[in-house]
């Protein structure tokens, strides 16, 4: 036994090493795609904005001595009011804005629109983010051990159906087509006890999910294109990015002051959640609402990835 | 046992709804802790900032007609290129540029200092992602067996030697003191068979790494002190937030042109890879170093971290 189990462990860290591998290659290939992907653009980019910045620069230089103008220095001060958010007129750490900042840090998120300035502030985010990175972890695994039971559950009564069908259409004599015939000898049982050893196909889990996933990113991605005005390519590689909680920041949902949900998706939430709409709109209520849509949508998507993707790893694993 | 199985199930949704309630209830103290951390700073840096920003404004607005000044269009172009990186010197999208925007999307770090610009580049980052996050959601996976199953051999052979250790000195004779004997009844068969099914308790293991993981931070920290000049503390949050794979992109490693490693720093690693090193020291090569160092700090702080968090999940579960 000592001996096996040793020669397990080798052939576990071959695994191991075969997929470090895999991850360089893919690393380089990624390098290559993306800088053949995106080169060109930068290139271009830099150009037209080297040439405005220039015009900005003699403008505001205009009439001054040649070494008293500062700006370079203004480019950095409104670089660094751009990337702390401060240039934002939304305020970052009112109530909602630091729930907002909570929920980025526990579900590791990150968007980087609001971070903490003072250094205490960051001091107390990592022992803040230490405990709650952890909690999340478990919600996570708990809502994938939830979602695995859940879809068990209901196709163990789909194929439960499905065999009482058989058995009612053969007249009840015995079926030679089933695979397994003993999964329905006890079939009146109470409890149920008979398939509770039964446990669907990771492969059948994988597609499953792998399906709910697409169609939540689709209709997210519609519904987001919706509320702030973005193309459906941007909406979606926004829905991707937030959901895998890889979080860029460059969008980012539910940054303008006044949201440009229309009146008939407010309306259509305020039905599925079962409050009262008022003839006239409020778009105070409005924003509320569309705030209360981004975070259901967000904490959904990042649930649902998170279980793609460890279920896809089981996946990838067996093969 | 179809009864038992449901009472369970029964009791694990009970767990999951606690998990829910305990994450708003700590998403809710965290929105009272950085408001009140953050809010006096965020009023006194907002008032600074609108001061200088008018003060600009005048300067550049001087000497023409009042609505001809194109002074927020400026800012928001600056804005614009400071979020996407194009303000930056660096160039984001060559080889080694794209290698690292890869590496922070497979890893879901997303620090956001360089994201795709063409809507192409959008939706091939979605499908690169998709896989990449999965191949390496195995690889932490992976990673954390290694790592237990290396901590449980250390474990054991401390655990074997101490109980021979006991054995001699008690010369042979019966060792009372020993909760279970059985342990070295077969203490010379071969392949050690007799301690295969000995495990750590998830305790031990969970301290060990969070040990690890506290060295390993402090460290890096004291290193990205060292080469990129920051104060400590904003090192330290600097680490968790990248070894968390939160990525907010206020702090970012080897953003700068030139590195600031120290000569002495260098030597340690050269000597530590085994490479030779000039009595000169080439400033390209030190980039080259430190970009190593960089990337080796990242990938091993990201995995210890995986592993804390679902180690400590499985302890806050076991509680
Ligand atoms: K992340
Ligand atoms: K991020």
């Amino acid at each position: 036994v000592g001996c096996f189990a040793r020669l397990r462990i080798y052939e576990e860290n071959a695994r191991f090493v075969l997929i470090c591998i895999i991850l360089i290659v893919y690393l380089a290939f990624g390098a290559a795609l993306f800088h053949w992907l995106e080169w060109e653009n930068e290139v271009d980019e830099r150009k037209a904005i080297d040439t405005r910045m220039n015009e900005y620069r003699v403008d505001y230089c205009r009439g001054k001595p040649e070494n008293e103008c500062d700006f370079d220095e203004m480019v950095r001060f409104i670089t660094d009011g751009a990337t702390s958010g401060l240039l934002n007129s939304r305020s970052r750490f009112d109530m909602l804005g630091s729930l907002f900042f909570s929920a980025t840090v526990i579900s590791t998120i990150g968007f980087g629109t609001s971070t903490p300035r003072t250094q205490f502030g960051r001091f107390i985010t990592i022992i803040y983010g230490v405990v709650g990175c952890t909690c999340c972890v478990l919600f996570f695994n708990l809502f994938l051990e939830r979602l695995v039971t859940g879809m068990s559950y209901i196709l163990r009564s789909l194929r439960e159906r499905k065999i009482r069908y058989r058995l009612k259409e053969s007249g009840n004599k015995p079926v030679t087509l089933l695979l397994n015939n003993e999964d329905f000898n006890e079939s009146s049982s109470s409890c149920e006890g008979h398939m509770d050893n039964w446990r669907p196909s990771v492969y059948k889990v994988f597609f499953i999910l792998f399906s709910m996933c697409l169609a939540l990113i689709t209709a997210s991605a519609g519904v987001y294109s919706f509320i702030e005005d973005w193309v459906y390519v941007d909406s979606l590689y926004f829905c991707f990015i937030s959901f895998a909680t890889i979080g860029f920041g460059d969008y980012v949902s539910n940054q303008q002051d006044v949201t440009r949900m229309s009146p008939d998706l407010y309306r259509l939430v305020c039905v599925g959640v079962g409050c009262v709409v008022d003839e006239e709109i409020h778009y105070i209520e409005m924003n509320h609402c569309s705030r209360f849509v981004n975070f259901c949508l967000l904490t959904l998507g990042a649930c649902f990835f998170y279980c793609l993707s460890n279920v896809s790893s089981i996946v990838v694993r067996q093969l």
